[in-house]
């Protein structure tokens, strides 16, 4: 549109009378509180929360925190509230001593500065990063979204394709396997194959656009898109490459899991799909009418091609909206409309991937792993009750 | 990879001795500090950035706060780091007394809280959000990306769509604008054409997974993709809908551009097609080899399909390596490989987005606009000059 300034003055007719609604009732608000009547606050140097707003984590010592996922909607997670998860408690590395070195079957054994890997071709992609062991088996009905599954958090992540650092020392053609070593005092050690660097690994230092948090391994760590959290070594020193896995004390005592036939399961890096309720879940109180039921879902092994809701406890199902883009391994949010009239109810997830993959039970969960084990790698279906007088709760399942 | 439990635990060989570095230099890192040998923090509430890093943005005041480009990466901005622009400072709202009211041209004048809100069908969308006078025009050579334009910045928003809020409240046919009026002191008040309500509006009320921060209009703001940030009105109490536009304050004596040919133009609503690089400039000093030229391109009409950039000063361009997804009205990043050898260099990078727009030079923007509007939709190629000591100043240019 286009009208000459004359014009434009000529027209002005200033702010209008504030209306009274007819439909809805307006929330009592004092006058002498009114935010119109008062100049604001100047801006400061670092924007803050509301408030009235209190997101989160649940700190677990020198082992981790717990992304509130009960607090969160659409598919970022803020830096601060990322969930974290260590043996030996959070290092603070100085960048300007920080290096990587990586050795073993190269050409040219090389050390890396944090100015080095910054000089190197970057890419960013959103993916999600889980910790194996996501699931508090001993949840009672007061459980939220965040003690029960609170070790997935999604970030954009910026870094350097291992590929291309492979390519810079000469990884030997028979070097299959590599190992990753972090500078904390767990000094963490993980086995990966080559296969993975080649995939889709980075050497990751930005997270959600700044530089990644300590929590996540600043100055630098491994990304390894889909593959269960311990694998994506943060406060990464060292890469070795090799012939063969390296056997590390993480990966034989801990991270491995006994199966129901008697064998055992190592190396099973990939996170199955899953999804997980985050409204309405305990502690909300919901009232009769529509509602949205929403949620994540995110698969290790690539895209969520579906999301199944049910609201009467499994009988029947129904494809939630999934909110588009949906990129691989990436935490996907979903949306269900419902219209809650007041019957005591229980809601359920169900995650499809794009490999045909479907999210299994409790019941399905157990029968391949057995009671043995249960710590890692499980996925099940979780469900929320909601009873007649609108109160959520988390619906108990035994385990073992 | 299956094996029996009793295998793994035979063939665990532990960690591997710490390997020398026959290629690079490892930076000085004296034991006392080894991070490895000592305990880590323990785990917070709240993640905390590296004391190591410092981002912040440039406050001015009971106006605004600008973004520190220069120290971001990727697409996402910190929600701290948003840009924040203001004309009577931010208010503090009690969410619980929060209402928005519609009225007008509808059968059904509504009034809506928080609550309410939430209730409906929820969307979620990364894009990018910039005020109309981003630009520092007299910017000298020690000018960061941060102070020339620091007043763009991408979050992923959440809220209902207004689509939605109008089929519930019943707009009229007649209706084709509405009043979007904040509640703040300025009680900044701008026309909206209902046809970009029915596009891809939201009333948004989440910011990058949590709630919309008080800087960006807690708890809702109108969000209109790819408009010039004043319409996208925050702390939003009314929306009035009318057969025409109500010619406000703001888009009279205000947001309107005075053109070359002695007419103006009002309801210039679109940002226009933009680039801006990010690294390297002022302050950076860089080193002789190869570096990644980065930056971020942006439209408000769509899609970025072409990010052009040039090492000489506009004398030969080379297209840019987009990063996937490429989102529509968002910062989309780009990256150019460049071999830096040491000779003073000027350089530049050019938006195309896809509708054929090409981000204009400053002379092509002065020609269409003339001398005498120069604050408005200033998105001009801007250059930085590389100087054979490395250090990279800002290239000036005058403005009228």
């Amino acid at each position: 549109m286009k009208v000459s300034r004359r014009t434009v003055l000529t027209t002005a007719t200033g702010a209008v009378a504030f209306g009274r609604a007819i439909r809805g009732q307006a929330p009592a608000s004092p006058l002498a509180g009114d935010p119109s009547k008062k100049p604001g606050r100047p801006s400061r140097a670092l924007g803050q929360r509301s408030p009235f707003e209190k997101p989160q984590r649940i700190p677990r010592g020198a082992s981790g925190a717990w992304t509130p996922h009960q607090d969160l909607m659409g598919t970022i997670t803020p830096a601060d509230l990322h969930f974290e998860r260590h043996h030996a408690g959070v290092p603070d590395i100085d960048p300007k001593t920080y290096s990587l070195l990586i050795h073993g079957m190269v050409e040219r054994p090389t050390v890396l500065t944090l100015a080095d890997l910054k000089r190197f071709p970057a890419v960013s992609r959103v993916c999600f990063l889980e910790c194996s062991g996501n699931l508090d088996r001993t949840a009672g009905p007061e459980t939220t979204p965040q003690r029960l599954a609170g070790q997935t958090s999604q970030s954009e992540w910026t870094g350097v394709p291992l590929a291309t650092l492979f390519r810079e020392v000469g990884v030997r053609p028979g070097a299959t396997w590599f190992l990753a070593e972090g500078e904390d005092a767990a000094l963490l050690t993980r086995s990966i194959p080559t296969a993975k660097a080649y995939d889709d690994a980075l050497i990751a230092y930005g997270q959600n656009g700044e530089a990644i948090r300590p929590e996540q391994g600043y100055p630098a760590r491994l990304l390894l898109p889909g593959w269960e959290g311990n694998t994506n070594v943060k406060w990464l020193r060292r890469l070795e490459l090799s012939d063969r896995p390296f056997m590390t004390r993480e990966e034989t005592s801990k991270y491995t899991d006994p199966l129901a036939d008697g064998t055992s399961r190592i190396f099973s890096f990939v996170m199955d799909a899953r999804s997980l309720i985050t409204y309405p879940t305990y502690p909300v109180t919901i009232s009769r009418g529509w509602l949205e039921i929403s949620g994540i879902a995110w698969s290790g092994s690539g895209k969520i091609t579906r999301v199944d809701v049910s609201t009467d406890e499994g009988q029947t199902w129904t494809p939630a909206r999934l909110q588009e883009p949906v990129l691989p391994k990436a935490h996907t949010r979903f949306r269900h409309l419902w219209n809650w009239r007041g019957d005591e109810a229980v809601i359920l997830s169900r995650a499809v991937d794009e490999t045909g993959y479907v999210q299994p039970t409790r019941a399905q969960l157990l029968a391949l792993r057995g009671p043995a084990s249960t710590t890692y790698h499980n996925n099940p279906i979780a469900g929320w009750r909601v009873r007649s007088d609108g109160t959520v709760v988390y619906r108990e399942e035994a385990w073992g």
